[in-house]
């Protein structure tokens, strides 16, 4: 941890910022390995060029920061005292100079920005997610050994789902199972609201789950992942249920070919927006190029959704130890959709899917 | 939904407010009934004092407000395109005059705030929740009917867990079981992680259950609730197994008369932090004072902390409609913790618990 923060202090004073204020959940988890969900409470990290940085937290949680390793201050406040209060203390007592300051511009509220922003004299702002979004975009070892277990765990809710598949049963009571499953394996959270969709259902890429009772001729959608140990995991498969039309099949495949070229494209010093456009090339040229309606994928780590933005418009370049899903679909209203995900790590010379479940054409019987 | 879009363009009226942006899922979803989670996407309500409001989502979600039943416009933007362009452009055809605008100052981030803001001329901003807080504080009977099936359900979950607890089983086994039962019946989002701690582990106010095994002589907590059509529950029960200690039936009386002293409290024109105070005095009189670290409670409703907040500092005054939770706990380490919460309506005359699990003393074999 002491290593990331040095590189954001080096950071800070190459930006010349005399103070940043690191408020989500994920970036303070990044930066101090204690991770909670504060709920309405405030929990923030401020960092200093030079002067020690200082955890603020509700004071039942002040020990647990401690318990992660946090070596520096921590201020523990409780439910009638105003955090804001110790935290110009703290910041007072550093003798911090200058006035260009830095904090998520796309995380922090108003309010809060309100807060931070009065204890200096004409600040100068500075957004912080920009140092952030880069270090993390790039995994180390340890960080992707979590992150392997987490896919693996998402390859096993995608084993239940498919077993517990049966005429008649509907699409929560399968999602139950999953996430049962899951619990009893030490699960705490999932890292979206998990999707099985059933025929007509696939069709709507952000459809919810329902009483829709599973029959033959349906395809059937899971979406899903586990939040392990402060990172997350997002699998996307679709089986056809006793019987497939032609139609289907040839969605089915024009989905798994997008895939797969979009795969082989992953690699050290490729563009990432091609990876997008080169699967919507295949899936145009099969005439379905207005049912593939999202980007090809987002990035992955501690936020299910993070950089590097997996858009065709991305001109940033791909690098070793980067995480993104690559996820492709078709959606037909009368017909239903496929969509295939995998979770991708970029390695020395090529890639890696975090995520093992098959993909190949599978109809459950 | 017309009646509550009318009241806010009255207040924006009054206020001379030009243009008011609505962020958060819950505010959205309170005043057009759509209810999504765009995750990072932006998706906001503009309303204005006389000119028609807008929408603005993700377009894959466009038809979804309209099914919700809003008649107004929506705007829907893909991936690639810049949502605050068609903002732009919807408001430049509304030909907005004045200066002064509202916004959700402890809700919306500072870069959005940023994108909202740079569409006015020396904008004054005023906090939209300032209203919107006060409007949602007394629920109508609508939202009354979903609240107390809400809390059925988690009513329903306690019973799950008793059920549920044998001598070895584990927290997170229990957990697994009450959230399965619950998503068979169709509950798709609890309304926060859900709690299941035994013995010393629930003398944590913010424990997190794990591999634990049951054992006589424990405490067992559970606090859970879910999310039912858009709006939450949450109950705290507390057990024992098998045995309990003198100490332990103490702590456990002190909390119960604690809890309905706050209750009888609980009736319009009282004032909301006597409810706090009222428990608070009985716990500190028992000799605890120093293991009670929290407020009593929290209003419920959309979200499962909004207002009014439950603390002995609030100064505000019960009304009927007002919904929230009493919940004091007591906190000893090496004993274990006890909390019993009920969620609460202010009736026209004095109360009514809406979570209904019994909370006498029940030691479990």
């Amino acid at each position: 941890m002491n290593q990331r923060l040095d590189i954001l202090k080096q950071w800070l004073k190459e930006e010349s910022i005399a103070a940043a204020f690191i408020n989500s959940t994920e970036n303070v988890f990044y930066l101090t390995n204690f991770h909670t969900d504060p709920h309405e409470r405030l929990m923030g990290l401020f960092v200093f060029p030079d002067a020690e940085p200082f955890v603020v937290v509700p004071g039942m949680e002040a020990r647990q920061v401690k318990g992660a390793g946090w070596n520096y201050e921590v201020i523990g406040y409780s439910d009638h005292e105003n955090p804001w209060e110790f935290i110009q203390q703290s910041i007072n007592k550093r003798n911090i100079e200058g006035n260009t300051v830095a904090f998520e511009k796309e995380v922090v509220t108003y309010r809060r920005s309100e807060n931070f922003l009065s204890l200096f004299n004409s600040p100068q702002i500075l957004n912080v997610e920009d140092k952030l979004n880069e270090m993390r975009v790039v995994k180390d070892e340890t960080e992707l050994e979590i992150m392997r277990r987490a896919a693996k765990m998402a390859d096993f809710g995608v084993e239940v789902g498919v077993n517990a598949l049966k005429e008649g049963i509907t699409e929560m009571e399968v999602l139950a199972k999953i996430e049962y499953e899951l619990k009893k394996k030490g699960i705490r959270e999932m890292s979206f609201s998990t999707m099985v969709l059933f025929g007509e259902k696939a069709g709507d890429p952000h459809g919810n789950p329902g009483d829709r009772t599973l029959k033959a001729g349906d395809f059937v959608l899971f979406d899903l992942g586990v939040v392990l140990e402060g990172y997350t995991s997002d699998i996307t498969r679709t089986f056809a249920y006793k019987t497939i039309s032609d139609k289907q099949r040839e969605i089915y495949e024009t989905v798994l070919k997008a895939e797969l070229a979009s795969l082989e494209a992953s690699k050290p010093g490729n563009r990432i927006g091609d990876l997008d456009q080169i699967a919507r090339d295949i899936i145009t040229d099969a005439g379905y190029g207005d049912y593939f309606p999202h980007r090809i994928g987002h990035g992955l780590g501690i936020n299910v959704h993070e950089f590097p933005s997996m858009s065709h418009l991305n001109n940033g370049i791909l690098k070793e130890g980067m995480t993104y899903t690559i996820e492709p679909g078709i959606y037909v209203p009368e017909i239903g959709g496929v969509r295939i995900e995998d979770d991708v790590l970029i390695t020395k010379d090529g890639y890696e899917t975090l995520t093992a479940y098959p993909k190949e054409l599978q109809i459950i019987e």
